[in-house]
């Protein structure tokens, strides 16, 4: 069991230092435990990334300067650098994708690229909306290359993901396409709810589930489908493999938002107490508005008054981790931890409902077992 | 012959008052005579405007009421309106590929809609990006609803746009989305050319020709292929009708490059000397500055200036005026309406490779001559 990463239960989240092994998945044995997920994301970064920066290489001037300095194969003076390229989560699912129609891992490759690429166009895009200044340990790219080039950058890559697939020419690429299309438009409503919930004193625990579903989920889920649609599956397989794919990223932004608050900014990237910082209506956050009792409405209190605060932005570390204290003692932790575990089972659960071959099998709930419990 | 707008040489053009009738393209007698451009326009307009609406109503809140503010359909205060949508020459284009093809014009109208909704999407974020304040005689959307909405709603349109073809779910339905991918691949070069051009001191007459065939030509010539290609037509009819739609968007640029400095504010709805005000690097200017001659040096030196001036943003209306005049004196309007001629001629010719039924061939013809006779 090498799940320790949500925590086995309230008292080792009650410690609640930043940067600590966050909140815990106890899920049944499986042939999982024997998947080398390091390989997996590996086999998916090895097959997806030439072709990815092949992609790339095809932007005028100055733009595919800009998103190589994005995907950080450059740094900002130009210079090779191997930079972080994120997780690669989702290249690995669109590999295992196709392999869960029968097809050869190669056949996902196009998917995969196409899904990274829309994956990037948002960040792209909502980093500049957001005002985030960081990204993978660098400064984003409206910092360095101002706004105009991270707006046409990302219109360039989400272009660039419809071309990938499109040039296939076959009807599967156009179904491909087309799912790929849905996820987007999720994930532009999701954007949409996130920056709405912004500007509002309360968010519910559903509101912010649809939103998370909406940014993360719809994206895992078509990584997850598109594979497989580029091998031939039939569209009840790809709903499936999707519906693994949903949960699967609910589960993935559910530790996300608790490394959001409580993540180690070495492992992560990002500042100290990064949502709290944007005032993201996270679902630690809004389970602890909900959860009611004394610690529940003091937190209700302050972030009501933070809202109004002209010096929020000049806010101590201090002031941030009372804020977090609040959240983790009204039990927005906790209740995220298990939402967590709750997205993981109903992830893995939708897989029994889909003929593939065992190993394929086994690696998709290895890869749902590593979400839940990376640090970064 | 209606077509009076490119003026009759230069003795028309040397008053260079700004609002007064512009640059002339006297072309051969044709059919052409007796279309009602008007009636083409209208019935564009009638056919895509409700499945661009219904289209737009697909987005959820907050993006839907944005849409509807940049199209036109409400104010600022969200109240209806009848708001000017355009001069809606794609949707006519469309719907008379559809029928180049022998196809009725409702099958066009998907692709109508599509090449509106990336129009659009270019529009809304190349007004931030270039800070552009006006657009069809309102504010434009990033002033009134803030950048974040017109990046979020840019990216929702262009999603739409992806959507609203491929739900067909037809083959050709997936040719006429990947022609919609390339043409926008083209509309992002073309922003981004148009962009790295506004800092450089000088740019070639063929480098802006090529930026304005990125920006203009490349989606006249998807809205003129893809109807055809929703209707069944063949590559090379498509290619066909692209070369059209591609010169015809040439010749569209350069009497807007025209109209962008000495059109009539009332009539398109931009600020006096618009285009000198963003040192645009528009036609005339660069045909200006390659003439040489003692008005092509003089412009030469004083744009030179202006690009390190810090009073840049206050110059009065005379201080515009003198460059617009100095444009002319070098000969930047004459040869920018010679060129929308040619470029007409260009188009009208390429029409004669193709077999389409004669009245389509005619209400091409018309749309082309409309084109660069128009004030606005």
């Amino acid at each position: 069991m090498k799940l320790d990463i949500l925590g086995s239960g309230p008292q080792r989240t009650s410690t609640g230092t930043r940067g600590e092994t966050v909140p815990t998945v106890p899920s049944a044995e499986t042939a999982a435990d024997t998947v080398d997920v390091t390989s997996l994301l590996e086999r998916g970064r090895t097959l997806a990334t030439p072709v990815l920066r092949a992609a790339v290489d095809r932007l005028a001037p100055p733009m595919d300067t800009v998103a190589a300095y994005h995907f950080g194969w450059i740094d900002a003076a130009g210079n090779p650098s191997d930079g972080d390229g994120g997780k690669a989560v989702r290249p690995a699912l669109a590999l295992l994708s196709a392999e869960a129609a029968g097809a050869a891992p190669e056949v996902g490759v196009p998917g995969a690229v196409a899904v990274e690429l829309v994956h990037n166009f948002s960040l792209l895009h909502d980093d500049l909306m957001d005002g985030d200044e960081q990204r993978r340990h660098r400064d984003t790219v409206w910092k360095v290359h101002g706004p105009a080039q991270a707006i046409l950058v990302g219109d360039a890559l989400f272009a660039l993901a419809n071309e990938i697939l499109l040039e296939i020419g076959t009807v599967e690429a156009g179904r491909a396409t087309r799912r790929l299309t849905t996820a987007t438009r999720a994930l532009i409503d999701g954007q949409a709810q996130d920056i709405s919930y912004e500007h509002r004193e309360r968010v519910t625990v559903e509101e912010c589930l649809e939103m998370e579903g909406n940014k993360t989920g719809a994206l895992l889920a078509c990584a997850v489908s598109i594979g497989a649609v580029l091998g031939g599956a039939d569209d009840r397989t790809a709903d499936i493999l999707e519906k693994y794919g949903y949960h699967l990223g609910l589960a993935f932004q559910a530790v996300d938002d608790l490394l959001g608050i409580w993540g180690d900014p070495d492992a992560t990237g990002k500042q100290t107490w990064s949502d709290l910082r944007q005032r993201k209506k996270s679902l630690p956050v809004v389970a602890a508005l909900a959860a009611g009792g004394p610690a529940s409405e003091r937190l209700g209190d302050l972030l009501a008054a933070d809202a109004k605060s002209s010096d929020f932005d000049s806010f101590s570390e201090e002031e941030f981790a009372a804020r977090a204290a609040l959240i983790e003692e009204a039990g927005g932790r906790e209740w995220t931890a298990e939402e967590a575990r709750r997205q993981h089972t109903i992830a893995i659960e939708a897989l029994d409902t889909v003929q593939m071959p065992d190993r394929v099998r086994a690696q998709l709930v290895a890869l749902a077992d590593f979400v839940v419990v990376r640090k970064r």
